[in-house]
């Protein structure tokens, strides 16, 4: 893919004259198409169905830009696009912002808009917003994404930290750390090889059919992984939750690869896994809807909601407990 | 401003877990109090009036990241809420990325920060939702911020490059350049000094004086100055622009800083400015409205819409003409 015979970004690009006008024509416009927004408007009109307008917004700086089951355009969709799935909305719009590195291949940032643009197809959101800045090189990633989404609460669904009570299940809609993993492998950093493929997809129909079922609360285990997302329910709740290490679905490979780094599963992040605290009486039945469903087949009740303390314990397969901390101190960057 | 006795950002701030909330706390939630998001939310429920929703993106990657008149907060703000006002819409909300670069001194986002809350204060903005990400050092600006404005279109105001006459009057609402050269002048690259200050400001009451006297188009020139909003112009109408250059409001300092260095004024970005296009028969009514206005003091009429063909001419104070053209291979780069 050729810009008028260059091939590597400059920062002409990002100068708002000519050569900015091109790479938006011919990279961004040209894979957004009918998805994309009126390129004549600084500011874009946009009409919500009625009901409650709901909002997200993620900065995405994953490095690689492409590895095995995704890339920083597949990303840019979904962990936004999930951020408002495990609140109840369905998404309509992202904006999009792009900062572009100088030296960056142009043929790299064509593909990962084209995925860009399959992802929010594939999720049914238009992008009705652009904006592209060139940094120096040196000053950038290559590509650094931020996305906005706006969609509006589906009817009736109530969820909300204030709904989980003790006695709740929690259940994860398929296994941990594949993302995490599989981005780290492709760095090339380690001496480590695998066929661990991110699990970055959108969570939209997993989302729906729990608020359907009744759920009380969802998020999706990004950043911070499982342990975050339990830990700040316990923290806002004050309740304790157990989970049960033998039912957490944990890929032999994903487990093996954190024993030989010495990484927590449990704090790897998912980009296509829904947790859901929902009553024990409709567990089971959220549990097979999700077995039903794209990317959940592998979903597992993993624990329960207990009296306080608030704190997050972990029984172990040699039947022991520990306390599951949130992250502390640990770097892991740039996974998404 | 000290973070558990830390000074510079760290990788860790950026992991999901217990550093990262507490860089989020500290900072950004002690600084936007009620005018930022609930923090236990992945996503944030809004209510815009009854009308057009409108919206708009960008990113900022200014260097320095303060500057006389303003700094990359600052920038945040007004770049956004400026679309939307030059769209004739009234900005209500805004999202906010940040992606912090390892080693930044918290002092300095805090300085910002603390500048963006004010900004937001100052504009009538709510921060709705909001995302950091922490880069390796080597891999980023310090900051860069990503924000997104949601806003409804006022009733009544029609504006649209379908709506440019032959004939319309072509008005700046201040003298151009100021922030190109502030910001240039900042980054201490030459031994040029001087006391101009950014233009950085909202323009809400100027592009609503504007749009109630039925003002047919405006934008605001930022990346690619007023060279690039009248060529726009040109390109989507196929009209004539008409510049005179002895009417067009720059600084004396700013000519010299630009005959200095080679740059052109007509090209430089401003952050507080309005073109507008308005009827031949209420210019001088738009004119008295925006001299009455703080940043409008120094309002000119520039130039006329003419037949086409389509380009931008300028008659020179010498009594010559020469075309205007947008930016072409430029770098200009992190002036927004």
């Amino acid at each position: 893919m050729n810009i008028v015979g260059e091939k590597t970004i400059r920062l002409a690009h990002g100068n708002g004259g000519r050569l900015m006008r091109e790479l938006i024509d011919r990279v961004f416009a040209r894979h957004f198409s009918e998805l994309g927004p009126d390129k004549t408007l600084d500011a874009s009109p946009f009409s919500l169905p009625t009901g409650v307008a709901i909002t997200s917004v993620d900065a995405f700086t994953v490095q690689p830009l492409e590895f095995p089951g995704g890339d920083i355009g597949t990303l840019a969709v979904n962990g936004t696009v999930n951020d408002l799935a495990v609140s109840g909305a369905r998404p309509h719009f992202l904006t999009l912002s792009a900062i572009l590195e100088e030296g960056l291949e142009i043929a790299v940032l064509d593909r990962v808009v084209a995925s860009l643009a399959a992802e929010a197809r594939r999720t049914g959101v238009k992008i009705i917003a652009g904006d592209t800045k060139v940094v120096p090189r040196g000053h950038g990633g290559g590509i650094y994404f931020t996305t906005t989404g706006i969609g509006v609460r589906n009817t009736g669904v109530t969820l909300g930290l204030d709904r989980i009570q003790v006695g709740d299940a929690i259940l994860v809609s398929g296994p941990i750390g594949d993302h995490g993993i599989a981005v780290m492998l492709a760095r090339q950093e380690f001496d480590l090889h695998g066929n661990i493929r991110s699990d970055c997809a959108p969570v939209i129909d997993l989302a729906e059919a729990a608020a359907a079922l009744g759920a009380h609360f969802m998020r999706d285990p990004t950043r911070g992984g499982l342990a975050g997302v339990v830990n700040e329910i316990a923290s806002a709740t004050g309740f304790g939750l157990r989970l049960d290490e033998t039912c957490v679905p944990i890929r032999d490979e994903v487990r093996g690869v954190c024993e030989i780094l010495g990484y927590d599963p449990y704090t790897l992040a998912c980009e296509g896994r829904v947790v859901a605290i929902v009553a024990q009486t409709t567990a089971r039945e959220v549990l097979a809807a999700w077995r039903d469903l794209a990317g959940g087949e592998s979903a597992e009740i993993v624990g329960t909601v207990t009296n306080p303390p608030a704190r997050v314990v972990l029984a172990t397969s040699a039947g022991g407990e520990r306390i599951l901390p949130e992250l502390e101190d640990e770097p892991l960057p740039r996974i998404c």
